[in-house]
């Protein structure tokens, strides 16, 4: 198995600005995240974050990227354009895309799916049950039937997005409602995971499950081949007729 | 059957400033698609165009639009962001959008795809026979087998679009290639129809089948619920613990 | 909008065999939804039971039903295969299919999806809760977010079922298991439901939404075309030496 | 990367009958398909025909068998329905399946399907150009924009299966048709390709593209998890009541 080249992308804000939250990510989400894919192994891990020169993405950054971790909550609007640009067309061209939580309301993921990615939501520190609706699929493997969030927050249905390619997973809230909270889907060469779990006040990065899937989800979608989609291509002569005029 | 309400839009460039296409649509792109829909029947057509006032879809006219066809090509880049913006929300709430032809290109089309929506083309002049592989679905229905159009531009794989939620079309060129000719999607609460022919240089719109499946998929494509799905909702109180209080 | 021709399939033992569930249905489980669909008005229905000669199906019987609904239990077994066979080339000619609650585990349901429909289950009369996912879709019209169910037999995940080409309702209950509960497949011409609701010794049947879903669902179902899929078919010139030839 | 465990099963009376096809296959199709991916490397090839014991496939072969690849025609009838059920179970249970050509009129292929899977046929030797629509996905690794073979047997839509997951690849033929002749389906745990190279009296399994997409394709299918989707699973005590016990 070759080694996949991650960069995982923070918004960085909370981590800094809450106590309770530097209590329990004192090396930042993006800290806890990479622990986790460390102790993996097979990953070639690199972290960038909002406040950093280039906004922690430069283009070698993203050059040198096979799957990008996404994390952002409170500073969507800051997020540059061009960088969205950027993102988009590296995973039309095959990077892989983690999507995790608040980034459902992130300029890249709204970008990729063409719909509104709303939800409901409701911080409570409720119970979230992760089903596992696909044992058979990379992401889930080493998984048992679901896994469990003492305290999370619940994002709830009707999530605002194209029907996924294929649901991984379905939540169950302790408070009543129901969410598709692992979603798979390809766009151009790329792939794309959108992961619910991960609220900043919950030390959920550090849940060994979640690792697990995140690392999965990092196999899964790194790229088979690399290829810009951007260009149309005029043909000029037709097919049959150069292969008539070989004859 | 209730009156659905249809506005094309057309660019109508061509049709103005090349004769040869303006014998092949006098009334323009959108004269020959709105007689296609009277003559069906069960149709209140409009009409907006590129250069009138507010590009042709003010809010009162998109407010009474249930299903909105987009033609396009040399101008794509002209038509008002704000504009793409408001036809979004509009689909995601609901409306139906048929994207025709060139209209791969459009911005609306790529936002709600998420993707370049790239692909091979040829003007040709060549046959194309697109096949029916949905036999059983609104949009086929009064169709045989397959559609045959003497002469058109050539479109050719691989076109950059997600998967389709169904495929309904595809088409074989004389030259040599295949296209995913009649697909649809659901973005929010809308329906999206792609439907490949219609060069300006060739008469296809005037064309009797052509003209039936642009109101069959009017009719698919009209809104069975008129929702904003961009507001996230905040739950603050758990459905549990409310329906325990009314115990 | 033309009436729908709706036969409603019951296996018809619980009711007659259990007082208890006579109580709740003395008309039968196919007594409550006609009821149901009669006051919806727009169809013509028709009830078939297993005791039945010809097992309540006769070969006239299924040439004249669009849309055939299904419930049965205990005697899945039972039911012959010459039926199955016979109901299952209908619905790939086009006749809609409605299977309801423990007919996940009857042939016909199993013979078109192509896996085992397994799950797991509980009978505590626990609360369900079933989450609209496709407000625009036809078969939730009316419906608001969601349809609460005081107590109802659980069915949890995994389902083993082909991913739906389109997700309609997600179970919550009270137990912590999420299901699955509306799913729709396309098969041959046939379009296909699944819905979950309607364990035998709960009224699930009289409860006006429930009514609802199933008389949206008949409607969506009903067929757009009629014809087999059965025979492949030789086709000895190529179309393109036929066009060639009459020239 | 771990190796795989291919068995190739091969009807093999053409190769035995006909003096012609003998010297195209002179060690069965599945002599050359096993050429192919021993050549290719990562893989432990079995071979199975019909006429051997236990029709080729004993309960031990399918044990230890990864993936399986499927080539029948004229013999589909008598394959035992018991070795049908059993090769069904097992790709349920994680199993991959490659079904080649002909084989989509095989037992196993209709029964995963749910369909008839019926389509069009000539057998003129006309040219085939398969189209590859998913640069991305791991089965077309290597290839091209598309494969040309000079001389094949001609299938055309409507092909009646299920809606694929993804489509692969789409033929263009000669003749005027098309053809979805690459697709992707998941059943329980196991994943189905339907490749539809490989008219008996063509060289098609010597081509080294089709080599490599069915040897792509082997990779792609290995069973990430085996475990029956069989049984269903009576819970009896609801999880959250567990969790109140255990605090």
């Amino acid at each position: 198995m070759e080694t996949v080249r991650v960069t995982i992308w923070n918004e960085f804000r909370h981590e800094r600005e809450n106590k309770e939250i530097t209590a329990i990510y004192p090396e930042g989400i993006h800290g806890a995240i990479a622990a986790g894919l460390r102790a993996a192994g097979g990953f070639e891990v690199a972290v960038g974050t909002l406040d950093e020169p280039e906004q922690g993405l430069s283009d070698r950054r993203l050059a040198e990227t096979d799957v990008l971790i996404w994390w952002g909550h409170v500073a969507h609007a800051e997020v540059d354009d061009r960088l969205v640009e950027r993102v988009y067309q590296r995973v039309l061209s095959g990077m892989g895309l983690i999507v995790l939580h608040s980034g459902h309301f992130s300029k890249i993921f709204k970008r990729l799916m063409g719909t509104n990615c709303s939800l409901l939501w409701r911080e409570a520190g409720e119970k979230e049950r992760l089903w596992n609706l696909a044992p058979g699929h990379e992401i889930t493997q080493g998984l048992g039937d679901y896994i469990e969030l003492e305290h999370e927050e619940m994002y709830g249905e009707r999530f605002d997005i194209p029907e996924p390619d294929r649901l991984i997973f379905v939540s169950w809230y302790a408070g009543g409602e129901v969410f598709r909270s692992g979603c798979v889907w390809e766009r151009g060469n790329g792939r794309v995971f959108y992961f619910k779990p991960g609220h900043e006040s919950y030390p959920v990065y550090h849940n060994p499950e979640i690792q697990r899937v995140i690392a999965n989800a990092c196999r899964w979608a790194s790229p088979r081949v690399v290829s810009s989609t951007v260009v149309a291509r005029q043909v000029k002569q037709p097919l049959e007729q150069i292969a008539a005029e070989r004859r």
